[in-house]
């Protein structure tokens, strides 16, 4: 029996560009982080130390930095695909190429025309991947904090001798929400789904009469899949953000609901893909 | 020649509040992370192991979650002054007493009156001292990034045999600002208060033409002082989120002001205090 | 065409588990952060809010708990099998559980018996599924940074229009290793056998006259699977902690591979799995 | 009434300097993160946007490189003490000048010459600060997490309406040490003082009978005080990792000081100077 090399990937990590357009009086920013990964044939240069198929991660630092120069660069899901598309079709060895975008948000202070704040809580996510089979796209949203003061209860579960907790009828829900979507095909306003998804996903959340965060999981997804055709699959990621009831009896006072410690470890996680069937 | 104790404080960190009020149909949240440190006479805990004059941490955290319940919470300046008042007032040792408080705000979904997200870029913060002198409050705010595509130069700066930077008439500049400012007295609409001043140090560095991140930092703090005079000194920490502009020239590219890379380290940072005279 | 649940699952993550021991008069500590991950049929949870199957995420933590009183708690790996084997065997709904144990190593100071220093350099992780197929150990090595000032050379790679790096015989080589490793069975000594896997990584690393990080990688992959035939396959992630050689000629300075500056974005990174063929 | 600039102060951070020796066979790497920051007479720079006292940051920069190159480094102080004086020396418009600098240390890989793994639990710190009244000295160590798992009691302390803690004569107590000492003059053999303070600290805390934090905060600084005559002071900072003794009784458990839950936040905070009288 031998060895061998299985799967393997390589790439860039943390390119972090930014473009700044002031052809118009109104300057816009692109600000994006980008990760780069290539698979293919690429034995020789594990096994004998032979570079002959490697490009090098330097080279896909600049293929970012010169393709942001040679064109406009568009949605990230746009220059995701042009980029993977060229390591595809250009470089021999690379059968698949996987480039990961996370896109800052830059809003105009008032009106002025070129100053700017950012806004962490609209930071979206394109991951684009080109292989044999052709061009998929999956786009989402991170880290969006979001709070549930009604209608969410937890209780009728499964219990056993290590089971601790009281069920509720009322309780706080809190998460910070990853979500991820995939697109059937590569001709999409990538900018107008996004935003589409993140205000469905957001009245998913704020209406759902929920039985668990799992029920409000399965509610967000549905109501995507429902209203946006182009879309394929939704994946959830739900950490659950504890808030727990403080007991203040050894003060002598009560908390109908009023007093919480937000704690973050351990924490609950979530996680689903809802899907077309 | 003996040794002795010098300066010491202790206290409790990272206590996290989440007050839900639920009394009326639109609901609201309050997000603290609040830290608590006291000084006094703490001489005999350190030297000798007798703990009679230390209030635990434990007892700091429990008094911030039964003010929580016994009052309204208010806003952040007035929790902290409650707080650190009933520590120099009830407990014989403690001198002096400082509570840091961090609010996230919870800003509505739509109209709904129970749902919430976080809204990261107005984060804020507030330090209330009180001792012997009496009552001390610090406001501010915390990692706002800013941005600035014109109107800011760097040149004809000092030069010896370690200079390598160009000067130049049109660079971009970036910043993570954090602002804390002194209030006079302690009777303020701090929320509005603090609101103004995030409005006029977004406006002044906007609006400034910028001969260094210092010459903008003097005039974002002396914008408050002109325009807020409740306030009596302006810190501002501002890190230079330096953005370099990309070398195409190897790709065969000129780049007039267009693509750059966004480095965190290392990273310059500018720091003053503007204070009336 | 409907809306259905795919792929799903659901736990507690950081559950944070220190068992002291103190029977013998040489305590010891046991430290391990620990995450949890079911799998089976919840589709009633998610379409409609029933949670008859489902075991909340505290009892999970609760479960820990109590496992670490009941029994002595062993290696990792021995924990997290009775963990997982547990959770299957007695949770209807639950055909797959996952528990990621993260160890981290408290070390004597001198020969005082009760007091110690945590060494980050050796932190080890473990992670045990439980299947309809059986039990299966993967066991890993996370956050070693480990630097090689010779015998590393990038040359003869992969050129394009888009190339700058420049090829060289002798470069600095750092990386900050994070290597997972499966065994075929279960009956293991699963620190004796951490353990050599890490000096034998090292040794590897240490001695690999390399062409590339991928060289090295397959190299120390190999090794591993040489010398330990309780393994199956070897995965390694090589982020390349850049360090670039200094241009010291503005300051009329040479610089003979001396004076380096460590880079932290962007950084390349190197992932395979070295397997049995 | 006016306007005015106060305290400030700027400089470059995060600067990350590797230096290689490979004179002899066997290699060595210093491996600093430094920070350095300037006060002077910066009024028209702020004011009026002159630049002309203004040394860029990216000079700091260069100087360090440069620095690295033109004399061995020697140890932290040393290296700090050189650039420190050089920019008070040289720039006309600074006054004093600070350098900070965290060391990581590289250990050899078994006896290989050229391989090395980085060891996190023995970082130490160096800051040097140069003024009008001579160059000051302070070395420290950071981030060493320690444990004790027996003399450790807390009890007698004050109580009021708000205690819930429990006193109690058998606790577990970690920290995560952060120790910084200052040193009467700057004709030192610094790494040697480094290292015995390092053990004196951890030998006081492990032999310590302790009352608390705060009583064994005072014996590990009076031990370096007592030991090492070219301290003049010692200040520690000690957070309180919390150890909390899981409340087994629900699953019918007694739990005897050995099931333990590491817990973040909230933590209590320990910081004081041990100081000659």
């Amino acid at each position: 029996m031998g060895i061998a090399l299985g799967a393997n990937r390589y790439g860039k990590s943390g390119v972090h560009l930014v473009v700044v357009d002031r052809d118009a009086p109104q300057h816009t920013i692109t600000d994006w982080q980008i990760d780069i990964r290539l698979e293919g044939d690429f034995d020789a240069a594990h096994i004998h130390g032979d570079n002959r198929a490697v490009v090098p991660t330097d080279t896909m630092r600049g293929t970012v930095f010169a393709f942001a120069r040679t064109q406009p660069v568009g949605q990230p899901e746009d220059f995701g695909l042009r980029l993977a598309r060229h390591f595809v079709a250009t470089i021999p060895s690379v059968t698949v190429a996987t480039v990961r975008l996370r896109a800052t948000p830059w809003v105009r202070i008032g009106e002025h025309p070129s100053a700017f704040t950012a806004d962490a809580s609209v930071v979206r996510t394109a991951e684009v991947r080109v292989d044999g089979e052709g061009s998929h796209v999956t786009a989402g949203i991170t880290d969006l904090r979001i709070f549930k003061t009604s209608d969410s209860a937890f209780a009728d579960f499964h219990t056993d001798d290590f089971t601790t907790l009281d069920p509720t009828d009322d309780r706080m829900m809190a998460t910070v929400m990853t979500a991820e979507w995939r697109y059937g095909d590569t001709d999409i306003e990538w900018d107008a789904s996004a935003s589409a998804v993140r205000d469905i996903l957001l009245s998913a959340f704020a209406t759902h009469d929920s039985a668990s965060l799992q029920h409000t999981l399965f509610a967000m997804g549905s109501a995507v899949l429902e209203q946006r055709p182009e879309i394929t699959d939704v994946h959830l990621l739900l950490p659950n953000a504890h808030h727990l009831l403080v007991d203040l009896t050894p003060y002598g006072l009560d908390n109908p609901n009023r007093v919480f410690v937000s704690t973050t470890e351990p924490y609950g996680v979530i996680e689903a893909t809802v899907v077309r069937d």
